[in-house]
């Protein structure tokens, strides 16, 4: 249908350039990103794509949600098309590449098309799911959560953050500043979905490849776990009549820490949060408030453990009490033959160094499982390390990545 | 000298009144008090002692650091007062007796030495220290250890609260709304003090004993550890790639605690503090400060058990980096006899019930020992709790601490 492949279309130097210009959006002294979602800074960022699109005649809408759509027409009137991206959003010290790497390479994909002149069946288009992080109105994957379940719309749009600004709120300040986008409803049809996403771990940096086939993501669970003690002077209680928080919670990370040990290291256990209340360096601690992120592939491991957090947690209360909440509970999901196939094939096209791997964050795409074949393609990044200021990558993977994904959308498109 | 005995003059309602009216001053939903150093809580309290001091035509003072003075003169000219006295301020989430009850006792024996008409041949005075707490600009006694070593004036003036204001721009503050206080010297000569307080523990309530005798104060030392490990991604980095600073700060704190163990349960080891980095749910904790406050009435296990809290910070810190930092150590103090025989006689003639004790807290009297013989009454409060909004003492309780302060700040002002 063209003389230029696709691939060749795709262009390292305007990708890198893309990342440098949106990392300055919400940009660090330590040079990561904070932009978390729906604030000015991601505004800013979801305008400087609709500029970028509406120089190429791509069209732009977003859904109740604020999920954002950049499309490019298909030959065939009335098909689904292929989608791919991720997200604009950033943890609170986040990185240059998480989520945003997904919209450029996507954006790159559909320009590429472009400028080889390719025509595909299918509509293209690039799409930013809102609020993957969780940073702001947790949990995170809300807009692709939504989009998937439109029913939990009204239930999202009520979520606060911490200066009680509502989901609702923040989409219309959205709103207000892009007015002109094509209003799209949830119930659109969608023929297939590609996440392009730095790994964040250190797997195709370690084994020297470039491309990660994703061919599944790791199951979640997550907790709060309120411990409930007794104010008392830190000079004059005895031990045998304090309630200390802060010592109970110790004693159950202890614990869970050694239930959760595996020898493989496969289970990933984590305490991200841990906040003491009354916090004086000489009040015994009344109340700790920490969390669990626990993760295993096995969805049996993550069951069986999982279960076990609540009573390891009651038996080393201590005299405090203790409440466990399970705020959050996804199972392991395997990504379905097409996509994976599809990049494969075109890695594989391209003699990229690719590799099937497993992934253990969580990402838009698994909940785009529930509207469509759905997949993912990893990239390397420096040491693996993600979620913080320090998040690098190479802009020739980045780039093998965009190229990937563009012969494998227009595969897809033209199926 | 006068027909009437000061104890009989001690008005238990009146008493209590004054607490009723200064637990308004910063009073809090749940019954307790937050009046932090200087602040315009703090500073309404001051004022009204002043109204009060003014009626009943007692001096006002203050000095550079904001401690104030209540002057009952004597008959002999030239000779040094006799002191009483505690604060005003309180714990961010106080109690309604912690400090007040120390300067409205004081206050309240001079106001019955007025009533009975008692003279004595030197000055009594009630006195409030600024800032024992520590609630605002740590560490506490700030007043009393500036009044015994004027010396750290100039230091103290430039400490910064949390918002940044310095103790020298609190301090304008207090003067700008009391301009007319008579300015005093820290040079200015104590005969004795005396510092009446709830006990904050439960000894007494539990051995059925109105009156602590204080012998000494409890030796304290507080450190700050900071644990530095590194920022990762929860569900993607393996455990041997983690440098978790919440796990290192668990295993140090599980060790410091075994450490702290004693069937005597003599050593009091309170972590108060603990704050992470980043603290986001799906983030490896990067950096935790948490602090220590122990104390014990031994010096020598105070100095060996301190002395093994850096090392076994060391051993524990696993892959993370950890810095221990001691910011204060103050060693067992021992009253003298004088006024703790004044306050034993005063008990016996009014035949209320006593015993010697020793104080686990950290009171102004200790920093007084420095400038005079001083000492400490102690009275019941309910289940020994302090430093909590829960806070509470009896009328009564309240009254025989008063009456025996009384009986003992006359006889010393006479000897």
């Amino acid at each position: 249908m063209s003389k230029l492949n696709v691939a060749d279309a795709v262009s390292e130097e305007r990708l890198w350039a893309r990342h440098v210009e949106m990392a300055r959006i919400g940009g660090t002294p330590k040079g990561g990103v904070k932009r978390l979602a729906l604030t000015p800074e991601d505004i800013e960022a979801r305008r400087l794509l609709v500029r970028w699109a509406r120089e190429l005649g791509f069209g732009c809408a977003a859904d109740p949600i604020g999920n954002m759509f950049f499309r490019r027409e298909g030959t065939d009137a009335g098909v689904a098309p292929v989608m791919s991206g991720s997200h604009t959003d950033t943890q609170v010290t986040g990185g240059r590449f998480d989520g945003i790497y997904g919209v450029l390479a996507a954006f790159e994909a559909l320009q590429a098309a472009e400028d080889a002149g390719i025509t595909t069946k299918r509509p293209m288009e690039a799409v930013v799911w809102t609020h993957e992080e969780g940073s702001r109105f947790p949990p995170g994957c809300m807009g692709s959560q939504v989009f998937a379940d439109p029913a939990k719309l009204d239930q999202t749009l009520a979520l606060t953050d911490l200066d009680g600004i509502t989901v609702a709120a923040a989409l219309a300040e959205f709103q207000a500043a892009l007015p002109d986008l094509e209003r799209r409803p949830f119930e659109c049809p969608v023929d297939a979905f590609i996440e392009a996403h730095i790994e964040q771990g250190p797997v195709l940096e370690a084994t020297g490849k470039t491309i990660g086939i994703v061919t599944g993501i790791q199951g979640t669970r997550r907790f709060t776990i309120e411990v409930e003690g007794e104010e008392a002077h830190a000079g004059t209680t005895p031990r045998a009549h304090r309630k200390d928080a802060v010592l109970a919670a110790v004693d159950m990370i202890a614990a869970l820490r050694r239930l959760m040990h595996d020898d493989e290291d496969k289970a990933r256990f984590t305490v991200g949060r841990f906040i003491v209340s009354p916090n004086g360096t000489s009040v015994v601690p009344a109340h700790v408030l920490f969390t669990i992120d626990f993760r295993h592939p096995d969805d049996e491991a993550l069951a069986r453990l999982g279960d076990q957090i609540k009573p390891v947690c009651a038996d080393n209360a201590g005299p405090c009490q203790v409440t466990v909440s399970e705020t959050r509970r996804v199972p392991t999901h395997w990504f379905p033959d097409l996509v994976p196939d599809a990049i494969l094939a075109a890695a594989q096209r391209l003699e990229i160094p690719h590799m099937h791997i497993f992934s253990g964050a969580g990402h838009d795409a698994r909940y785009l499982l529930a509207r469509c074949p759905s997949g993912m393609i990893f990239v390397p990044c420096e040491k693996g390390i993600s979620h913080t200021e320090a998040e690098n990558a190479k802009p020739e993977d980045l780039a093998a990545g965009a190229k990937v994904l563009a012969e494998a959308m227009v595969a897809l498109a033209n199926r």
